[in-house]
């Protein structure tokens, strides 16, 4: 049964679409992006540092020299910041033992595509530049399909990432997953009608079937070993399942879990649900190995 | 009226009031530290490291060289930390113009007085030793009274503090305000019951008058400018009266501001409350012309 520290996640879900279907009267101001990291517990012993690029995290115990992650936020790219993400992007990098960058990212609907994964390549860059060669590139919900597009696009001059950690990823713009329909009621607020919504910010007009944009009609080949968790209750599982697909057909190495009773970027409750835990410990435990010289 | 945000400190207060008078069933763990932070806003442009006596918060704008606010944050000795407080702390020092370090304090019951008084005084060492010649000392509840017994328990070595900033200062371990009656039903945490329980444990059969305890009953002369903040409807409200009117008489320049229908420390919902800002912003203009050289 999940816990009930898990269930937290599902409880602001909840309440996320409860303010939608009944907007509470003003001047009570919408928070989600303010509240949302309130899912997280204090990874402690990381410091943070504001740069030009985003959020730097350090933690106090490293053992990968030269090594770093670039983190790519969730938040349908309509909301979602390095502060939301910080302390679960400070408990990833902690276990895993590296710095880490969270991006800045523009929102839209006043910066749709491409304007994210500019962003994103930008704080590449800027990575590479402060001596990190060896970047893992990670990314939850719309930010986990930004990471797989960015990879994509990345120019020669660019190190390709030695992997790729997806939570939760959004990778299908044209919103087709059969979870759509067998997950709308477990689910509690990435509903069709909601992400319909936030690939039509992100498009802009663009074809949603776009090989730039959308993973699951792209060619793979080449891209990084690849590690998809997702939950079973969420409606994105079906969509995971076939980048999964995609992406073995492509030669990619790729693991995907499926975390049983579990939401949507269920890892926010890093330090109090120990199914968030869990599901860190093993990104840990599978990308450490590939970070040996 | 008080605003709709300002109010959330209150919710937050009535809900481990109704907590402790029926906890909830096991396994939902105790959070109050993990969350009481979700009150306040990120403040934003401010960067945090953990030094070995605290938390260190370096605002990216300073305007004055050598000078340092010391924070000792609230939380009746028992709760509380450098996280909870790190975004309180954060808009105080931003708007001030300052680095500041939160010092860690020891918890009761395991310790009582002086191991707080110890911690205080071990972190102002290291901040001076760190070249930081004036130091503002700070306080909210618990760690208000803190300041002021620290203040006058400094060992002449160390350079006395420019002046001290108050939130909502406990001070008084006998519990004897008028308040505790007449704000009973205002205030939505710290009853009689609640402040007693804590003073005991910080006491440990020590008397509750005890000057060296109890700055009611100290000599204050030569204590620095003062300013304290209380909410007009908390239980403290009465016996900051007392410490204005004890300091005065030593001497000591006193402000002392009353926020019409505010809670206990109702600062924390800084960011998101217009009195909390009001209230930062009030502390950042006393007490910036005496950083002046």
């Amino acid at each position: 049964m999940a816990s009930t520290q898990s269930r937290a996640v599902e409880r602001m879900y909840r309440t996320w679409t409860q303010d939608r279907r009944d907007p509470p009267p003003e001047p009570e101001p919408r928070e989600t992006d303010d509240h949302w990291g309130d899912l997280t517990a204090e990874p402690r012993g990381v410091d943070y540092t504001e740069v030009e690029h985003g959020l730097r995290l350090a933690p106090k115990a490293l053992s990968f020299e030269g090594t770093a992650l670039l983190c790519l936020h969730g938040g349908g790219f309509v909301s979602g910041s390095v502060f939301t993400h910080r302390k679960l992007y400070g408990h990833l990098a902690k276990a895993v033992g590296v710095p880490a960058l969270i991006a800045h990212q523009r929102h839209t609907p006043e910066h749709p595509y491409p304007a994210q994964q500019e962003d994103a390549l930008a704080a590449y860059a800027w990575l590479v530049g402060q001596g990190f060669d060896r970047v893992v590139l990670v990314g939850d919900s719309a930010g986990g399909g930004l990471a797989v597009t960015t990879t994509l696009a990345a120019p020669p001059a660019l190190p390709a990432p030695v992997a790729l950690l997806l939570i939760s990823p959004w990778v299908d713009m044209a919103v087709s997953g059969e979870s759509f329909a067998t997950n709308a009621a477990r689910d509690g607020f990435f509903y069709r009608e909601v992400v319909e919504g936030l690939a039509a910010m992100y498009l802009a007009g663009r074809d949603p079937r776009d090989p730039a944009i959308n993973p699951l009609y792209a060619d793979l080949a080449g891209l990084p070993p690849m590690y998809i968790q997702v939950g079973a209750d969420e409606t994105l599982l079906d969509e995971s399942r076939m980048l999964e697909k995609q992406a073995r057909d492509f030669g990619v190495e790729v693991r995907r879990d499926v975390f049983p009773e579990q939401q949507h970027t269920f890892q926010m409750a890093a330090g109090r649900a120990p199914e968030a835990d869990d599901a860190i410990a093993r990104f840990a435990s599978w990308v450490r190995p590939r970070l040996e010289r």
